[in-house]
């Protein structure tokens, strides 16, 4: 146990990423300095924005070729230099796609004990369960009676925005790639209706779905689906921009936006709201305590896609940005601790 | 006295619009039912959103071949076959390209006396003071210190939404077209600085003008100038989205909308309020107090350009369509009453 298996970014995409664009390599297990700790990675979160980074700087610094791909993951502190942090605690941060980390304190987050550790990634992940809770919760403030549309509604954030939508009463539709998928939408999660974007004119059949207009559209995806749904929104309807996956693949400036946009918003009262899941921590607590007691009483299923293996990581990145993922997919680094 | 002349769409226009695109003709005066009041135009408003009323349905029905151009516009009422209205009354209504109209009751809005009567257009019209009063107060709760950008700063909407930001303690940029109505905007109307859209790169020029970043941008445009305000926002801005002028030649679904909304919107946890002037009516009140208070103490000006006669009325559309005007354009049908 002296070395760090890590993935890096080989070379830069052109559109679609391949397996090709990733090695592998390993170095020295690194140190933490005054101020960091050293974790030991268990799980690693793929999510569809993670090709972004690649294709530009976000919220954070490009990923350039040569660099350890980044990743949000849970991780134990074998070592830390830090008096917040003690070896064995468990932690949330961007861990990268490797078997360890040095991160430094104040971007660690120590979680509460919550067994079984997916949930870290899934219901309680920053990336998941945060993000779909604040987006229509604190953002979207999705109340009983109204229509509820979402995209990628199969996906890690679309199905937990979907499931809360239920629990707070609302008409839930969902919209996702293939009949399996939206059958199991609708059988499994309890959506109200699901569209299957792959086989189905979205536009029409949301008019069929809907025919008073949609409440809220939670938009995951970008492109045309959210073109479909802009021309089906409510007087007043609410628009939450969560994400573009259709669209990560191409430098943001390509980014498609639905036209009409700057004629629809004010002839039909609709505000477009992005949001990050880091806008609401005084709203972090609420969140855990909501999504960790729907799962106790069963209202919520925690809907997790967990593939083991370091050298997985780009498969199931690629595969995930295909749309084979049901709910939240993660990659096994190591077992969990004791 | 007895024929009514108008002015009526005489053929759908296929892009620019053109003067051969009315025509005028002589009707009887039309007679007020029960619940209707006949009315003497004054006063007719140009604004650009009347290309897209001939454009599609929007808030109203699409205006077709043959129908009278309809405009926004004060009267004074000739006979009231309506309770609530007396002859003599002034009111503010969906009067048209005409000398004479009955309006019904309840789409008719009695108006307190403000002379001059232009104000009723200017400062206190729905399409113009109170769109922008509500626009950059009751929506952009625009406030000190705050960095403002306003396209079509020139416009009726748009000088008022700069200089309100000024009274409100914003820093205020204007985008227009030319350099003498840039001048004009500073020197005059106290902006802090404007940008020449027609001989500037907009984006380059926000970036240099406002290098923190913008915290509000208030669209009358759309199109390009949208996409130039997007990726100078600040993280948390506000893009308050009044019109899209630069669009209206065109059926909605091929209004073009920046790129990468999707992606920004989340990214930098921007929000795109769509509103219309008739949302607020909890609101109205305080905004005509505030708008006449401010013009009475000498810090707004109201800003009007008006034209005399009903046959100038295509031709004052036309080149308010191409940015002739500054400030509120109207055209003048008869004198004042006494």
């Amino acid at each position: 146990m002296t070395t760090n298996k890590q993935i890096y970014l080989y070379q830069a995409p052109t559109g679609q990423l391949r397996e090709e664009d990733f090695k592998s390599r390993e170095v020295p297990i690194p140190v933490a300095a005054k101020g960091q700790i050293l974790v030991k990675n268990i799980l690693v979160l793929l999510s569809s924005v993670n090709r972004a980074w690649i294709e530009g700087p976000t919220y954070m610094d490009q990923i350039l070729p040569g660099s350890v791909m980044a990743g949000e993951g849970v991780a134990v502190v074998i070592e830390s230099k830090d008096p917040n942090f003690d070896a064995g605690d468990i932690v949330f941060g961007m861990v990268g796609w490797q078997e360890y980390a040095v991160l430094n304190a104040e971007e660690a987050e120590k979680y509460q004990y919550r067994k079984p550790f997916t949930h870290l990634l899934s219901l309680h992940g920053l990336a998941s369960g945060l993000t779909a809770y604040h987006g229509i919760v604190s953002v979207g403030a999705i109340s009983e009676g109204e229509t509820l549309v979402v995209s990628a509604a199969a996906g890690s954030v679309g199905n937990l925005v979907g499931q809360i939508g239920k629990i707070k009463g609302a008409t839930v539709i969902g919209i996702a790639g293939g009949a399996e998928k939206c059958n199991w939408l609708v059988n499994e999660l309890g959506y109200d209706a699901a569209i299957d974007y792959k086989n189905t004119e979205v536009e029409t059949a949301l008019q069929k779905i809907c025919p008073d207009g949609i409440d809220v559209y939670f938009d995951n995806v970008g492109g045309d689906v959210l073109q479909a749904a802009l021309f089906n929104m409510k007087y007043g309807g609410r628009i939450i921009c969560c994400g573009a996956a259709s669209q990560y693949e191409k430098p943001f400036r390509e980014h498609k936006s639905p036209n009409g946009l700057p004629v629809m918003l004010p002839l039909r009262s609709l505000t477009m709201k992005g949001f990050m899941a880091f806008d609401f921590p005084e709203k972090d607590e609420e969140a855990h305590d909501d999504l960790a007691r729907w799962v106790k009483s069963g209202v919520l299923k925690a809907v997790e896609d967990v593939m083991d293996g370091l050298e997985f990581l780009p498969k199931a990145l690629i595969g995930l940005l295909d749309g084979e993922n049901r709910g939240t997919r993660m990659v096994r680094i190591a077992a969990d601790p004791q």
